[in-house]
């Protein structure tokens, strides 16, 4: 398969790229560098089947040019801080919504007729019912994030109905992994390194969530993929059980720096838009007969130790 | 109250604005008179509580300075032709989704913190669920309109959460009444005075769907707003009861030119993006006391009767 990765040098996109280059899959990875990092593909730049764009889907005249010939776009671009949102109320706005519909406006375009979107679990904002499922309503998201990603969503949908682009639309947990650049696990690590006596946390350490581990996320994605044929597939995706913040802190403390004094704030979220106990059924990706490998805490774990690795390495 | 009613010289705006007089409110009709239209507030223009401001929420600078000093916003404004979105897909991105971002940040500039927002029950797409209920998911729309509201909405609930913006958002049945400037009544009274022998309908009239009076409409709102204070108010509205196409042709033919001869088309849907079959359960806002006083087949012959008499006598 030719196949387009938007924020193909992100943290997600990045390990995607390896992956698909991995089954055989000739792969563009295509990224604005806003939060992306070129070096975490490095590694794929020499491969011949590989070939990475630097360009931003809200300024790309030549996208739809771009992507004639592509059998599959995963669009994962966006701005992934949530918290920024509060301060720039536009950011998710654009990054969400507008790229998106440049991007669903250059398939039309190009005639490209598949689309994997990178959803949120910040969409259901703070659910009554947990786990949720898909089937949640009403959908009342309190972050620019979350709003953004639903917008999105409903664009796709959209598109879906009336040009025949066949998508699925995956609403992630927290997912975590090697290349992370932003979340819990990344702000901590970067607080440690600036100052290893102490790790500040943001709020009161007792927000939980599900955590999935991006080689998960992955393999979960393609799973979908290649089982449901609906004009619009839209899955949960996650792993088994829910992380407190305390027990991330304090990974990665053990990992760091075991002597670290670990002190959290007295709020119940960690900022504005934070939804504080987020957990989604993954109930629908296993009636189809797939789950997650690796379990909410032990991708915290495995992720820690994998994104210090990334650090110490480069 | 001093109330601002963004697409307030449009159908449902016009007849909200008198029934606010009516009440002792205060009242600016904010339009740009692209489907608004002045002549719909002539009667309201000589009263002293009443104000018309023909402007653009898309392009207005002063947005925030005019809202200062207001109570409530009631947010109207928005592209009301479902079907143009095919061949215009900005067009509802802009009307609806552009245009409620700016009043959202107008009026947090504005520090006014109360909003009513016309959504629809477009939002669910094709639900499998009839009636459907606010708890429905997963949200699939298929047409632009719908996904540019269910993204208006998502927005508002952002605002709620990071500025305290309180508001209910109301999701229509298709709304009917003496003003109409788009839909099936309006279409067809339309049709049959440029053509008086022949009425040609878009699809094959086997569409059903509930419609509500606009006074109905309006009660309904005003109901909501006093009785639910939630950070967010989500509601459909509705009244008892579908409609099908063909009745709605029936009851027009009849009212205009009985020897009128129908044709219908061979399609299920009018247009790409119509859900051929849509019913709202209107129970949330029942079980707080309030239920349309006129059933959908009442209220599409009621309207059939007021829209001609309006197109009589202008």
């Amino acid at each position: 398969m030719k196949v387009f990765v938007t924020g193909g040098a992100g943290f997600i996109g990045s390990h995607l790229c390896e992956n698909l280059l991995n089954r055989g899959d000739e792969v563009t990875a295509y990224d604005n560098l806003s939060l992306g990092r070129k070096e975490f593909l490095k590694p794929l730049l020499s491969r011949p089947s590989f070939s990475f764009v630097e360009n931003d889907l809200l300024k790309d005249v030549d996208l739809a040019q771009r992507l004639k010939g592509y059998d599959l776009v995963f669009h994962l671009a966006a701005n992934s801080d949530i918290s920024l949102g509060s301060s720039r109320t536009d950011l998710d706005l654009k990054q969400s919504v507008m790229a998106t519909y440049n991007l669903l406006e250059a398939m039309r375009g190009a005639g490209v007729g598949r689309l994997i979107f990178s959803s949120t679990s910040a969409i259901y904002g703070e659910a009554e019912l947990k786990p949720t499922p898909e089937t949640y309503g009403p959908l009342v998201p309190i972050s620019f994030y979350g709003a953004g990603k639903l917008s999105a969503e409903s664009l796709i949908c959209a598109y879906a109905h009336h040009y025949g682009i066949r998508s699925w639309i995956y609403r992630f947990a927290n997912v975590v992994g090697a290349h992370l650049t932003h979340g819990a696990i990344h702000d901590f690590l970067q607080r440690l390194k600036a100052d290893p006596s102490v790790l500040k946390v943001l709020g009161d350490g007792r927000q939980r969530k599900s955590y999935l581990h991006v080689t998960d996320c992955i393999e979960g994605m393609l799973f979908g993929f290649h089982t449901a044929k609906d004009e619009v597939n839209l899955f949960n995706l996650a792993s088994r059980g829910v992380t407190e913040v305390r027990w991330i802190a304090e990974q990665v403390v053990a990992q760091v720096n075991a002597s670290a004094r670990i002190e959290y704030g007295s709020e119940d979220r960690g900022w504005s838009g934070d939804v504080p106990y987020s957990w989604l059924d993954s109930g629908k990706l296993a009636n189809l007969g797939w789950k997650a490998k690796v379990e909410s805490s032990v991708a915290v774990e495995m992720s820690v130790r994998e994104a210090l690795q990334w650090q110490n390495r480069s």
